[in-house]
């Protein structure tokens, strides 16, 4: 039996522990699967297949991960920068989401943040927010694989007026899922923070995902200010008042992990807590630097994320994995933390461990779903090449990424996206940031 | 007389001071010059032209500047990484400079840096190397703008292996230029550090270019380790050693200047140096992070420049403002320093200024000279848009750029570069890369 697609003449990242990148680089996939990954200098060493794609030395490897994502918030990208986070959340996000966000915005936002994604050469994605119905919607219509999350919070948010329905609506939201969803996409619940969920409302958030053995996803000490606020409403850090409640395990996904102090790190260590690192958010919001070199050296599962697209601006693992590699150099005045090659295993093999997915995604293995990019080596910006790891996280771009495979189907060749239909996303889009605008009045006449 | 280009239907940001948007802008451009810049919402009211343009809603804005580059390390980009700074010069870098720079690789590697550059909207570069006369020869070539700086180190260096010749050879380049390099390339001298360059080596260097009217390069303060070293040996900072020795003045342009105190930075100020601020290089080499908002507060003149691509890895504008805007907001915790639209400032307008190029480029105004780039806006990840600067700052990439003018002509037009014959660079930097990657054993098997 030939297979269905045989890439062939890449050159080859497994992302498998200690591999070595292979020229002439071979992946051969069956359906939704990855059945064998191999070297063949020549066309007729090629083992048989319907379809052969002929890479011509581009560079092959298992898809990004997006740890930490608001799709719908691109419909509010770049509304409001460079202010003080209070007036920002206050005076704009805020204001903005109760007045615009319903089914239709999450549908079409989720869309369009799609469209990035697969464009940016993601192929699984951790989605948190509200109407959640609607995002998982838009990503099974896209063919990414992920988790969507039900926002939980203990306000009025869109979708959930009353907060006492908060468990309620997302627990319909889990089991409607699996009931019904594509087997892509993991339905689960997002607490928003230790600041804006109380203690009840984490622990049955929490006790509800246990029950369903599902990840739970939660902003945990992102901000100086969250960390004062935390002790002085519980004296204790916001690590340690969530774990007191019993919240923390190898199930929960905490996103930022900004201040957190040797005692914290101890903490979700010995929890197995899952982190998301999101540098550019925590940057352009001034959040501060988590320690990630530190968390790392304690041995938790890091992923990257772009967080959304109204503090990043934009939904590029590109970006976050050349940060990730700089930032933690200049902060501790040592070149030799977070090598290229560690930080594309953060956006590759140890982002699908942080989404319980690691054993179907991440890494070019067979038996694992054929999830992978290509990316596009013959450019000026990526010429010569003596590393491909350093090129990925130093010199690459989100536009160089060519093709995108999701569970065996392409969902991007030659940049043309095939899933999603960009010129109705994109009318929709600007018809919602037009009446937005009305009401922010931040275009130029 | 109609004008030769009207490009209209633009998205327009002239970065004049004070200035805002314009939606339906047009710029009228006859020979080498703007003529004309205005907003037309109907073809019939646009000036007659020979050659319409219409952009469709895309934005146009002047060219960017890069401040600080060693375009011919192109061909290093990716041969080492994440080592400890001596390491990495000591058995990389300087022994593959030894072995391999010579007048061809410097022309070869400035052609592919002016590939990417132009291919990233840069349309003025400021480059400091070695066989610099093969660099202007190449920026010539590529039609692109720039000042041209041979190196002055007391070293033995390529094409100088007798340092006591480096001002003399210096010296003839800049005779030879201003006799016979095109009217874009302005030749000068750039002396490498402080500490590599004796107290006679830096008075005669900027003795030379005081003369001749020219801008003196240097890099300085860039470590902790050349702080010290400094100090050690003269009892001052580097900033207050190259003062005391006469160096510092309007016309000396300071690269990185990460390690410069307040008594620094009032030295700095007081003499009107101008400052080149390299955020991705000075993560990348964990030199730390200067104090920019400090030195904008104090009134410096600042750029943005990419530094080498051996040390950053990539030539690209876009991701130093991308950087320069949220790294300090974090070192401060403070969301409201380096805005957008003063970031974009600093890689236009104030970029230009750094290079004394201020008064025919780094705006777009009649009179001056036709230097301008086209961002494609119609994307996934710049939609929607509610404010230009930020989506350039924090959402737009290199390879948003989709045409390039410079002094009037154009560099590049969907893409396409018009002025250089890529596959005939690529072949000759491949051909160096294997020599070069032969010895250095880095190419993966």
């Amino acid at each position: 039996m030939p297979f269905d697609h045989l890439i062939h003449q890449a050159l080859l990242l497994t992302m498998e522990p200690r591999s070595r990148p292979l020229a002439h680089g071979f992946v051969a996939i069956q359906g939704t699967e990855i059945v064998a990954v191999g070297q063949a200098e020549d066309r007729e060493n090629l083992p048989p297949a319907r379809q052969y794609w002929d890479m011509n030395g581009d560079l092959v490897m298992p898809g990004l991960i997006n740890n930490h994502c608001h799709a719908a918030m691109t419909l509010f990208r770049g509304l409001a920068d460079d202010l003080p986070l209070d007036e920002w959340l206050q005076q704009h996000i805020f204001p903005a989401e109760a007045r615009w966000v319903d089914y239709e915005f999450v549908y079409t936002g989720t869309l369009l943040a799609a469209a990035e994604l697969i464009r940016g050469g993601v192929t699984a994605v951790a989605d948190a927010y509200f109407w959640e119905t609607a995002a998982r919607q838009a990503f099974a219509e896209s063919g990414l694989r992920g988790v969507a999350a039900q926002g939980v919070i203990d306000f009025p948010a869109p979708g959930v007026p009353n907060p006492t329905d908060n468990i309620r609506v997302a627990q319909e939201f889990i089991d409607s899922g699996s009931a019904s969803s594509p087997p892509l996409i993991t339905s689960t619940l997002f607490c928003h923070s230790p600041y804006t969920c109380s203690a009840p409302t984490l622990k049955q958030a929490k006790d509800l995902t246990r029950q369903r053995g599902l990840s739970f996803f939660i902003h945990l000490a992102e901000t100086r200010w969250e960390e004062a606020q935390i002790r002085r409403q519980t004296g204790l850090s916001p690590v340690a008042y969530l774990d007191s409640l019993g919240i923390l395990d190898e199930m929960t996904v905490a996103a930022h992990a900004v201040w957190v102090d040797p005692a914290d790190q101890e903490i979700l260590a010995r929890r197995g807590v899952k982190i998301c690192h999101c540098p550019e958010c925590n940057l352009k919001l001034a959040s501060g630097v988590a320690p990630i070199p530190d968390l790392l050296a304690r041995g938790l599962v890091i992923g990257l994320g772009t967080d959304g697209a109204a503090s990043n601006n934009n939904l590029n693992i590109f970006g976050e994995m050349n940060l990730a590699a700089k930032l933690h150099k200049a902060i501790r005045l040592d070149p030799t933390v977070m090598s290229a090659r560690e930080v594309v295993e953060l956006a590759t093999s140890k982002g699908a461990q942080v989404l319980d997915l690691g054993e179907i995604t991440g890494t070019l293995t067979p038996g694992k779903c054929a999830d992978l990019i290509v990316v596009n080596l013959h450019q000026p910006h990526l010429t010569p090449l003596y590393d491909p790891y350093s090129h990925l996280v130093y010199a690459a771009a989100a536009s160089d990424v060519q093709h995108v495979m999701v569970h065996g189907r392409w969902l991007m060749l030659d940049r043309r996206l095939l899933t999603l239909d960009w010129p109705t996303i994109k009318r929709k889009a600007l018809a919602l940031a037009e009446r937005i605008n009305s009401t922010a009045a931040r275009f130029p006449a």
